[in-house]
């Protein structure tokens, strides 16, 4: 199968010949309302829309193009529907080359335009599939992460805008307090700096943790990440350098394939706000149906819970809406885990039960203010509440998972902080007497016991000051006899030895470093830096700025 | 004016007795189907879900809370709609931070999943437009690169998927040799990877160039960025060190905020297509109304030009979709410059007349099919149809605008490809002998004329060759005497000094650099190394991986 669409002159003679190979099909499920004697040519402008975009006669002419326009596999009239029919067409998957942008565009690009179609479903064959991570927690991550088993979870948003950081901590607490499972900030909540968020969501997060603490459960706080692209990943980063286990996000606002490429590269829980989709689902007629919106194609983007409107809230879902959502979350979709549908709003004391039998265990019940309202204590009120479901399920309540967030790394200092404001020239003297640089105090190297490391001193450079700048430089002195904690991480070194010889150790490599000798450690290498000599061993080290943390080999 | 939404515990009590300030309002209508007794209501829900999103009681006892409640200024009938209602409700400016994501929830986020609510218009203060660019080159800007006055542009797509690449760069060079003004990739057109897109792009860029050496005219060739965002940055990147100006872009699949930071931060113009923004824009009483979205929006983001389907082509466009996005794209706005409207479909070579009575002088024509199908021959296809546009205007043609495309640096060579495999673990061995490393050749430093240099060899060392970092390093040897060249860009300068002594001057400061001394250049500040020793002067250079070219001081 030829990967190229675009053929080269060499090839081009032979494709023509050889073309038409069996296709591996994306197959798209549109809805057309039109005349019954019209179906027919609608269904063809879509298959050739979509992807040569030429008159079918011209790409009639040419089999290297002809191979590439939609198949229509069928044609139905849907029961009931006066003037409506589904129309099944199948895109060769190379269209999509496996990325989310072009299969967007691919799908439904040009006829999103069209009056009287809609994208109803798609099926995607596993060679797509292979290319997407989707939930990275899923159904069964997310509940080892809080030890609930048996029982659908219970969540809550932290608001209005206008209330004091203390005031929103107070109330994520009490929820933790309560024993909720999730609190997440309103997705109207957001901050005027980035050291506004700082603070914001240290103090959320200190209390759920205090309640941790106290109940030995492990309700989890979301912040949202409701900011320009540009900042995404240093707030997610900074919400994550706290222990912070997830996030909240708004795909149609960042971007769908934003939100797929966060999910992807971060080790975050991803839950999915419906926030401006309803352009695409709310008139059947036009869009995307709304379980093949906010169920498959959230799960594809890696979300490991998709919010929607509840039926029966302030909302115009209906409960065929809900249905259909839960479905494409939870169906079998190739490697992809099942994802958490999280209805919004219409949930009250009352009518959990109700809802327990509608959404079964797999379920989050995101209430807002029926809990609020629900007494004077949101402590008291969260327990009622999950009395209540829990009447409904055998609930099993286990350890929490909560290893990740005791990973060691000491926070940045606050002069090493990411928020300083930017530097002019910066002249750093070194001076031979004491080894050290002017204006930069020596620090301490990670002091963390599960990555032992001996005689190892570290001076912070260019980076964490205010610099603009990519990448972080530091030097090194390892006294002889000494030795860097054995490690591995995502980023990159770029050693460069300066005084002294070294030992470095990349897995079972062992290279030994003289005077203005460089060298190279590869992503998620195990790797070591020894002094074995008598001497001091010093080497400049440069790292990534924006960088993960280490873990134990 | 306070700026935090969460106020601060010691403020609060004060915040309770002195808030309700006076706001700058953004002003957003909406169109409303519903009974006229009930309309009021609609307006306050609205209202509240998009600012507080709790029960009006609960906002009404805490007038830190009110104070961010949209305001409902008016609510007319909409003449000869039944149950239509137009609603003006303002928002104080602080909720959207200045910030696009957050300003798109706003005005339209839990309130477009309602049925029978429309964002029809918004009213942008200054406060908040003033963190929009806008459209870099706008009508203006993009008249100078071409030379071309007083007439509509004419462009076209390179198409269909399946043709060779000399067949697509053959129909750019016939294009631009008949006079074409812009060619642009179709949206449906990508590449199975870099490299094939590297190899299309500058085969196509080629063709072009090659007409415009014959033409004296500057066509300019416009390649289509679909692909995952991770990439957006490297594909724009390559496209531009070919000396190509603007790329296509399609907001709705890649993100709106995503091409607002794209085109904010790249000197590229920004041809905006509409593919997948039809669930927003087609159906009148859900979503934005088109002339907002696809002329007001796509120009906030940065858009140059926007392309929408022309009534009267394959798609249900009306004459008043057309014009009022013409409309948004060129009535003031601010210090936003005015942007292209680019109709596509529906224009042949009779109906030009009327198309330019119907969008004026300042508009694109984008003619695929029409164009290809008029004749044997593109270039006599394109000659007649701009003969026929210009027989309606005062045509000027001036000298472009090229000053851009000269500027100087030699392009990467073929071993610091960014297109390298990734590496293992890499030792440099550094040979005191030579001064060399092993397995590094010796570069010669920018051979550029105009920034020039004196006896410096550069040495690449880390970054080029496949490794996976977010820095190069490489290592400069200034003999005694020699200097680098004088000149500023926007990527900032690491730099150690290892052997002899050296001058680093940044604006009018001026460092002596001796061994192990660590000196940072920030952006765009004019600087220099020089040895003005009499020994040679060695230092290593980091910089960002993805960096802007030097400039002349």
């Amino acid at each position: 199968m030829n990967p190229t669409l675009a053929t080269d002159t060499a090839d081009s003679a032979e494709a023509t010949a050889s073309v038409t190979p069996e296709m591996t099909p994306i197959t798209a499920v549109y809805r057309i309302r039109c005349a019954p004697n019209a179906v027919e040519q609608v269904c063809q402008n879509i298959a050739y829309e979509q992807t040569v975009e030429v008159p079918p006669a011209l790409a009639e002419a040419d089999d290297r193009i002809r191979r590439w326009v939609g198949r229509i596999d069928s044609i139905q009239p849907i029961p009931g529907v006066p003037d409506g029919f589904e129309a099944r067409i199948s895109y060769d998957h190379l269209l999509a080359g496996g990325q989310l942008p072009q299969l967007l565009n691919l799908l439904f690009g040009n006829t999103s335009l069209q009056k009287n179609v809609s994208l109803s479903d798609v099926d995607f064959p596993e060679e797509l599939l292979r290319n997407f991570r989707g939930p990275q927690f899923g159904v069964e991550g997310l509940r080892r992460l809080l030890g609930v088993h048996g029982r659908p979870l219970l969540a809550t948003a932290l608001k209005p805008v206008g209330l004091s950081i203390p005031e929103l901590a107070a109330l994520a607490h009490e929820f933790a307090l309560g024993g909720g499972d999730l609190v997440k900030d309103d997705h109207n909540l957001h901050d005027a700096t980035f050291g506004a968020f700082q603070e914001r969501i240290a103090r959320c997060h200190e209390g759920v943790c205090r309640a941790n603490a106290q109940t030995g459960r492990n309700t989890l706080y979301l912040p949202n990440l409701m900011v320009p692209v540009e900042q995404l990943e240093r707030y997610l980063k900074y919400a994550l350098s706290l222990g912070i286990r997830g996030v909240l996000v708004s795909p149609f606002i960042a971007g769908l394939d934003v939100i797929r490429s966060l999910a992807e590269r971060y080790s975050t829980l991803v839950m999915a706000h419906p926030t401006f989709a309803g352009g695409y689902c709310v008139e059947p007629k036009q869009g995307i149906e709304t379980g093949l919106l906010l169920g498959k194609l959230f799960r594809l983007i890696g979300a490991d819970i998709s919010i929607f409107p509840n039926y029966g809230g302030r909302f115009s879902f209906s409960q065929a809406d809900c249905q259909s959502i839960t479905r494409h979350l939870r169906t079998p979709l190739g490697q992809l885990s099942a994802a958490w549908p999280a209805p919004a709003g219409g949930m009250r004391i009352d009518n959990l039960p109700q809802m327990s039998r509608q959404y079964g265990a797999d379920a989050i019940f995101l209430i807002g203010g029926a809990l609020l309202s629900h007494s004077g204590s949101l402590k008291n009120s969260t327990r009622e509440f999950l009395k209540r479901i829990e009447s409904q399920f055998s609930t099993r309540l286990v350890e929490p998972d909560t290893g990740f967030a005791s990973a060691c790394e000491v926070p940045r200092s606050a002069a090493a902080s990411t928020n300083a404001s930017p530097v002019v020239l910066t002249h750093l003297s070194h001076s031979p007497a004491t080894g050290a640089w002017e204006g930069r105090p020596i620090a301490a190297y990670k002091a963390c016991q599960s990555l032992p490391f001996r005689d190892v001193v570290r001076h912070e450079l260019i980076g964490p000051f205010g610099e603009q700048t990519d990448f972080d430089l530091r030097y090194f002195a390892i006294a002889p006899g000494g030795f860097s904690s054995l490690e591995k991480h995502a980023h990159t070194h770029a050693v460069i030895c300066v005084r002294g010889q070294g030992t470095l150790a990349v897995g079972d490599e062992i290279v030994q470093l003289k005077a203005m000798d460089v060298a190279y450690v590869p992503p998620m290498h195990v790797h070591q830096l020894r002094n074995e000599s008598t001497e001091p061993f010093g080497f400049f080290c440069i790292v990534d700025h924006e960088r993960d943390r280490p873990q134990a080999p």
